[in-house]
C-alpha cells in the first residue's frame, strides 16, 4: 500500500484548444511505475480569486446573479479576480464597492480553496469582511445585482436553498460559522 | 434594489473550441434590461458525479493521487462520474471499489454541491458510506492510490494541510462532520 509520491514526469505540453477566455492543454507524462498518460487540463493561470464573506450587524451579505454555466440566478458571496498589482486584500475590498456597494474597514483572511485540481489550477483567498460603510465603484455587471441579507442566528439553513450549493459559496459559509464560533460570536 | 429575476433571453448558442474532454461554448444573450453579452461557458454535460466520504471505525478514508492542474498529489475523498444507467447509490460503491478497495453496506446522502456555475454546469452528490468491506474492482487509475486514514476526533484538523483545500471536498467534511454530530456521534 505504501509508495513514494514520486511525481509523474512531464514530456510535453501542447495547447490543443483555445477560445477567448479558455486554453485547454494536453500534457503527456509518464507516472513512476512507468504508465504513460495523456491528460487535459486548462491552462495553468497566474491569477488568484478573492471571496468575501460581508458581515453587516447581524447579518451576512451575499449577492444573486445569473450563472450561464447553468443558466440560472445563484446566490453567492461576492466575488473575483485579483488584479494585475493587488493584493487579496485590495481586491476583495474592490470587489466589495463594485458588487455589493461597501467598503470594509477590516478584513481577515479564512483559508485557501482549490477546485478540481485534476483539471484547473484554481486558487481563492476566502476573507471575510467587517466594519462595512456605503462606497460604490462601477463594476462589468451587466445589470444590478441583488443584494440579499442572510441572519448569523441561522446560518446554516442557507444550505437548505438550492440557489445556494456552489462549493466554495459552502465551504465559506462553514469557514466563516467556525471563525465565529471561535471568537464566541456564535454558538453552534 | 428590488428587482424580479428575470433570466436572460438566449439568442444564440456557439461552440467555440473544443477538445478531447472539453467543449466550450460561446452564449449570445440579453439581459431584461437590454444589456447584450456574450459569455462563454463548458458545453452543459448530462452526467452527474459523486464524492464518497468513506467512515471505517473511527477515521475517514482518503486517496492521495496526482492531480495534473496543480502539478501536484492532493488528498481527496474517492470520487468519480455516474456512469450511464448507474444511480449515485451504484456510482458510490464501484467508485469506493475501484479507487479503496471497498464496498458498502450503507451509503446515505448528505447534499449536492455545484462548481463554479458561472462556467460550470457540474452537479456533484456528496454521500457518506458506512459498513465497508474487502472488495476490489478494477479501475482507470494510472498507479495504485494511496490511501490515507484520518480520526474523526480530529476532523477540522484535516483543512491545515496544504494538499486538502479543495471546495468540494472542504465542504464534505464540514457536512460529514455535521451529519455526525447530529447523530449524537460526535461532539463540536
Amino acid at each position: 500500500m505504501k509508495k513514494s509520491l514520486e511525481k509523474p514526469n512531464i514530456i510535453n505540453v501542447e495547447v490543443v484548444a483555445c477560445s477567448q477566455l479558455f486554453t485547454i492543454e494536453a500534457v503527456d507524462l509518464t507516472f513512476s511505475n512507468g504508465v504513460r498518460r495523456i491528460y487535459e487540463r486548462m491552462k495553468p493561470c497566474d491569477h488568484e480569486a478573492v471571496m468575501i464573506v460581508p458581515i453587516l450587524g447581524y447579518n451576512l451579505i451575499l449577492i444573486q446573479e445569473y450563472a450561464v454555466g447553468l443558466d440560472s440566478y445563484q446566490l453567492t458571496f461576492p466575488k473575483g479576480r485579483i488584479d494585475f498589482g493587488e493584493n487579496a486584500f485590495e481586491a476583495a475590498d474592490r470587489e466589495l464597492k463594485e458588487e455589493v456597494g461597501f467598503g470594509a474597514a477590516r478584513i481577515e483572511v479564512l483559508g485557501k480553496l482549490t477546485m478540481a485540481p485534476s483539471y484547473f489550477s484554481h486558487r481563492m483567498t476566502i476573507v471575510v469582511a467587517e466594519g462595512l460603510y456605503e462606497r460604490k465603484l462601477q463594476g462589468d455587471e451587466p445589470e444590478p445585482l441583488i443584494i440579499y441579507r442572510w441572519p448569523l442566528d441561522n446560518l446554516l439553513e442557507l444550505l437548505n436553498k438550492p440557489d445556494f450549493r456552489e462549493a466554495r459559496n459552502v465551504s465559506a459559509l462553514f469557514m466563516v460559522r467556525e471563525w465565529l464560533v471561535s471568537q464566541g460570536r456564535l454558538n453552534y
